[in-house]
């Protein structure tokens, strides 16, 4: 029989689709850059479907690429290979428990964070991981890409927040490692292992996660601030001063700001001032009689004092909050308006910003004149979102953008950073993983891959390429 | 040449000791149960000389068996096989570059964890990671077994702390993953794979350690409580009213307060009531303008109010402070004192706990009646030190020890629990690990073993037994 017809027999017409038109939804990723057309899609309806399923396509030789929202970046959850099966797991949405008392909520892989936001907060519960495609993104997917966001250096990464994962291996067998405690030494972390893997040693298919009491009291602030130096030693200042309660410190320069407003009509500025860098700044707190705005506007003060910023904002209502925060998310907008765009997430320690900001920019100069940058990102975990626009009056790069990449990610590197912060690898960075890893590295990585699927069919062409080590020179 | 004359040569008198007396500090465990006379014992000053004695190692075909300060609970530091190397980081003690910018430090592996706190306190910074052993206890071995403590349900366990690490593999290699980010998603998460490793992976050198502010202000309170239902209650209510600001939430019984009172003079007991619980809470915060004190006494108000407890102590000074902890960190003293005792760190889920403790009891005394027990531990993460002292009049368990231990981890795995929390699992638990862990958990754990090291010389004997998966049948 062939695969096709295991496949349908196994998962009914509403689990297996083929063909251009019903495959088309899963078939390229967001940035429309990566994607053949897969022998079909799967979606399965349980844990015991996808383990199927693996096995199936395991016997015939093919290639299985989970796939969660699709939101992600680097193309790491559509085909590279027409052998493939693209596994969605969008059919496995229950929230199955949450409870109060420890502090957990068990979900489905399919389950889309929003929803899950929604749900917890009837129940003054917290799942504090924060993005801009949370109204898509899967918790299979966050999982999968180790999703950070704007709250990540409070809370953690989504590897941070994951106490047990339920996961389908390469073989198809099911691991059941659902516990949910903080505290499990009873061997290898192999939770942790699988968070962040893209797809790569298994499929995940449930998860308990941590959650947290829900904020009764929030401040947020915008400070404009002269120069990039005095960003730094604000930051550092605030950082110290608002300890545990910090939960958010993004940061954005004047250019982008400007291409943002310019694009995006309906979107104010709420300032008389304007200077070359911006902090938004949240507080927030479980302690329902704090008031942290005036907490917060007395630690503001001797930032000012100390000259660092030029004019500050604290958000006087909720509606004042989300239009702060408006400002913030709607820069990737702003940039995608203006036509063709290079993205690049690279994170290197808080205290080469400076540094690698002034060692890049020339560097992109040199290799395509012109190139506007636009530099925004998380400041207290040195996650900066530099994403490229073509020089004033062409629309695009003129066939340089992997070289200009490529730049940028070994000035990271060289900076003690790195070329993949939050967006993962997938396939569109594999190839400059490759020459950036060390030989040690790209060796572990692959002897790990090698333990779990020897024979290279989960995810294949993602993180990691078996192709590219000389094992024999290195056993 | 033999081993012993290579590693004399390799390391010199200082780096290389053989013979009873000379190695007598090194060959037995903290618990003087475990340990056998090694070939001798390694003292490597760099990585460059870790890599060397695991290269020379490996070619004599002998176990390498790192060791940290040495106050392991399981015995996973000492030799189990004559034919073995211990391998001691203690002269790698370097705090290597406290970054105040980066909020990072980056440390040899032998640094021991309460002169980091000290070298920290100076510069305002914490690294929150506190246990009792932590005036001996080093950061490799803390990184080796995913050390807790305290303060992890709000700050994580050690890997959670870990950023960097430089890890010399079981073939001699040296990765260098020593990055000091947040968000790293460049590859496989290979540094939380070797938290809590045990050494089996390969050998911790050095690590970058995330930091947090100092706290500048601290409310601490004891809390008697009429029941373990109370206590649950009064706990779940406390966590979300605290939020944030909770750094610990510790419990003990009524008994073991009792045994330690009595074993320990000068130990005092600052309330007039004695009830059946009792919770240590710490509130902290790096705001320094905030009154914890106040903001605490606030939040036991509706605790009271509720009936969920007896008497409660607010401490007013620092020297209260540390007296209200040192009853609960002496509580091990009191038990040891009593003579002979079994330890058990186990875990349930929070909700779990009263259920746990009501279930286990019986079957412990089902098994040897008399048995006395103690419960203490963590309230926040459901991690209970359940230790038990032989009945009275007598010295020992009756050789029931095994027996008894078995069904404590049975009845914790069944309420969805583990039986190793926080002191990993090591020779002592290995058997153990082997029979509670699923075939399939079982067999990951050993392909990802031997996938670093394939000849098992690392650490053999300590998590996971190759020998005990029929692997011709899983393939």
């Amino acid at each position: 029989m062939s695969l096709d017809s295991k496949l349908s027999q196994l998962l009914g017409t509403l689990g297996w689709l083929t063909g251009p038109d019903d495959t088309a939804p899963y078939v390229r990723d967001w940035l429309d850059r990566y994607g053949v057309q897969p022998i079909g899609v799967a979606r399965p309806a349980n844990t015991q479907e996808v383990s199927d399923v693996i096995r199936v396509c395991s016997e015939a030789g093919t290639i299985v690429v989970p796939q969660g929202g699709g939101t992600g970046l680097v193309g790491g959850s559509v085909a590279s290979n027409p052998n493939s099966v693209i596994l969605s797991l969008s059919r496995m949405a229950k929230i199955e428990e949450i409870d109060e008392s420890d502090f957990t909520v068990i979900v489905e892989a399919g389950v889309v964070l929003a929803r899950l936001h929604e749900q917890l907060q009837a129940q003054n519960l917290a799942f504090p991981l924060h993005l801009g495609s949370e109204g898509s993104a899967q918790i299979g997917g966050l999982i999968a890409t180790n999703a950070g966001g704007s709250h990540a250096f409070r809370y953690g990464c989504m590897m941070d927040l994951v106490l047990g994962l339920e996961v389908v291996l390469p073989n198809g067998e099911i691991w059941n490692g659902m516990r949910r405690l903080i505290k499990d030494n009873s061997g290898f972390q192999l939770r942790k292992l699988f968070c962040g893997s893209e797809g790569r040693l298994g499929v995940v298919t449930r998860a308990a996660l941590r959650l947290y009491p829900a904020p009764r009291s929030r401040a947020t602030a915008l400070i404009a601030v002269p120069d990039i130096n005095a960003m730094m030693v604000a930051g550092n200042a605030l950082r110290r001063s608002c300890g545990e309660m910090l939960v958010a410190m993004e940061f954005f320069d004047d250019a982008i700001l400007d291409l943002s407003l310019s694009k995006i009509p309906d979107l104010s500025w709420p300032m008389e001032s304007r200077a070359a860098y911006y902090l938004l700044v949240e507080l927030s707190t479980s302690i329902a009689s704090l008031n942290l705005d005036t907490v917060l506007e007395n630690l503001l003060e001797p930032v000012f004092e100390d000259g660092l910023a030029i004019d500050a904002i604290v958000a006087q209502s909720e509606a004042q909050r989300a239009a702060l925060w408006r400002i913030r998310e709607e820069l990737p907008e702003g940039t995608l308006r203006e036509g063709r765009q290079i993205k690049h997430d690279i994170a290197v320690p808080i205290s080469q910003i400076p540094a690698f900001l002034a060692d890049c920019a020339p560097k992109v100069q040199a290799v395509l004149n012109g190139t506007r940058i636009w530099t925004f990102g998380h400041l207290a975990d040195g996650n900066i979102h530099y994403n490229l626009s073509p020089p004033r009056e062409t629309t695009d790069f003129a066939d340089l953008d992997a070289e200009i990449s490529a730049v940028i990610y070994a000035t990271a590197e060289s900076h003690g950073g790195t070329f993949a912060a939050e967006h993962g690898v997938g396939r569109s960075k594999r190839a400059i993983a490759e020459t950036l890893r060390s030989p040690v590295e790209r060796h572990l990585m692959v002897q790990v891959q090698k333990s779990l699927d020897s024979r290279n069919l989960m995810n294949e062409g993602v993180i990691t390429s078996s192709a590219n080590t000389n094992m024999a020179s290195r056993l």
